[in-house]
C-alpha cells in the first residue's frame, strides 16, 4: 500500500456512514486493521453488531445514545474531547492501516472540539495510515488538506415523505 | 420493516460500491438476507472475500475479470443478460429483503441489457424487497421511479494525480 491518504465524504445525502462501513469491510478483506470511530453517535446500530464480528476492527463510539438535537450538552462536549484524545493515541500506536472518523465534521460543527484539534490528529498520523472522515458540513480547512472528497448530494429522499429510519436500512 | 424502496447511488465520485457494501453489512446486522449482484465486474475484490463470510448473503458477479474498456464484447452482453434473468428469478423467490445491483447503470449504459428489462425486474419485485442500484450515469427512467437518489459527486480524487486503485482501499 502507498502512503495513507485523507478521504472526506460529506454532503446532505444518504451514503456517508454507509460508505464508511464499506471501507472498513474492504480494508478487513485485505487483512488490514481498522479503527472505526463514531462521534456524536452511541447506539449499537445493526452495522456495528455486524462489524464487531471481525477481530481486525476496533470500534469506539464517543456519543450518547441519541443524536444531538439543537444545542450540545456539556456531557456531549466531554465525551467527544476525551474521544478525540483517545483516537490520537490509537492512531499514533500505528496499529491501524485504516482509520474511520464517522461524524467527525458534525462534532466540529457542534463545536464539541475544535477543527484545529482534528487537523492535528490527521496531520500527525503515521505515514501509511489512511484516514476517512464522514459527515455533513465538512469545513474548508479539511477539504483543503484532503486527498479525496466526495459530496453525497441528496437528489431525492423518502425522509421528506415522512418515512422514519428503518432497522437494517438506515440503522 | 416497511415497504421496500428503490435506492439509487450514482455520480462520478468514489463511494457508490462502497456504500452498497455498507448497506449489505447493515442489513445482515439486522438479520436480513441480502442478494449482492455485481454487473460488469468479475474479480474477487477484498470486500467480496469479506462479505462472503456471512451466510445471509448471496453474491453473484456477472462480468469478466476486467472492466469494459471501450466497447463491450459479445461475451459481456451474454454474461449480463443471463445474469439479469437469474437476478429476476432470485428476486421473485422472495428470499431477500435487500437486493443490491452494483453497476447496473453501467450495464444499461453499455447497452449490455435494456433499461426496460431492468425496470421490469425492479417493478415486479416482492413488496418488502428493498432494491439498491449503484453506478454512474443513472438514466432518467430510473431516477424517476426511485424513492431515494444520492449523487456521489467528485470534488477531489487522487486518481487525477496518477494514483492507481489500491488493495483494501479501492479493491
Amino acid at each position: 500500500m502507498n502512503k495513507g491518504f485523507l478521504q472526506v465524504y460529506t454532503g446532505n445525502g444518504k451514503g456517508k456512514t454507509t460508505a464508511a462501513i464499506g471501507m472498513a469491510i474492504r480494508a478487513m478483506g485485505a487483512g488490514f486493521r481498522v479503527l472505526f470511530v463514531q462521534f456524536v453517535k452511541g447506539k449499537e446500530y445493526s452495522e456495528i453488531k455486524e462489524l464487531k464480528k471481525n477481530k481486525l476492527i476496533t470500534i469506539c463510539q464517543y456519543g450518547r445514545r441519541c443524536f444531538i438535537k439543537n444545542k450540545p450538552k456539556q456531557q456531549d462536549i466531554e465525551i467527544a474531547r476525551k474521544g478525540l484524545k483517545k483516537v490520537e493515541r490509537l492512531i499514533k500506536s500505528n496499529k491501524y492501516k485504516v482509520v474511520i472518523l464517522d461524524e467527525a465534521t458534525i462534532a466540529t460543527n457542534f463545536k464539541l472540539f475544535d477543527i484545529k484539534d482534528l487537523l492535528k490528529v490527521i496531520n500527525e498520523r503515521p505515514k501509511d495510515c489512511e484516514i476517512i472522515i464522514t459527515g455533513r458540513y465538512a469545513p474548508k480547512e479539511l477539504i483543503d488538506i484532503a486527498d479525496l472528497v466526495t459530496e453525497m448530494k441528496e437528489i431525492k429522499h423518502y425522509y421528506s415523505k415522512g418515512i422514519k429510519a428503518r432497522k437494517g436500512i438506515e440503522m
